[in-house]
């Protein structure tokens, strides 16, 4: 088995910050979405057991590391929000 | 449920390689380690959903694509040869 920590990482971060970003549509698609590429523009963290996902994130604990994350997931929740493609707001 | 399709990839590569690579132990854990490495030196390409896989799967069909994956799998199989971390052979 292997893990992304980074999936874990953002997808908290994501919960967390979910109505501080204002995105328009909370749907699961549209949260898959903003997950996902996130996810395709940070470096992977993969490790083969759900304990050392916790080394993983504390190195996040540093602001600025967690700011960057923070800065993609905005940007990507921002592209998301102007164009939805779910079924609730999409095209 | 977000995926990165290059953990489908990578693995089948393994599954299909693993004896042409000469991998001393084919031990799940070794195998872990191997995908993990690996992975985390392969650009993510997270999809939200299984059937999209397949798209990313196709880019790959370029053999110079497939080429340079399976040197990082061979790089990665041969780090983790030379030094095992399980318990059948490792430290």
């Amino acid at each position: 088995m292997v893990i992304n920590a980074m999936e874990r990482i953002m997808k908290e971060l994501l919960d967390e910050y979910k109505h501080g970003l204002h995105i328009k549509c909370t749907c699961s698609e549209c949260m898959d979405d903003i997950l996902a590429l996130s996810l395709n523009q940070t470096k992977p963290r993969y490790v083969t057991n759900i304990d050392k996902v916790m080394y993983v994130k504390a190195e996040f604990i540093d602001k600025q590391e967690m700011t960057t994350l923070l800065v993609k997931l905005a940007e990507c929740a921002k592209l998301v929000s102007d164009k939805p493609l779910c079924q609730t707001q999409g095209v």
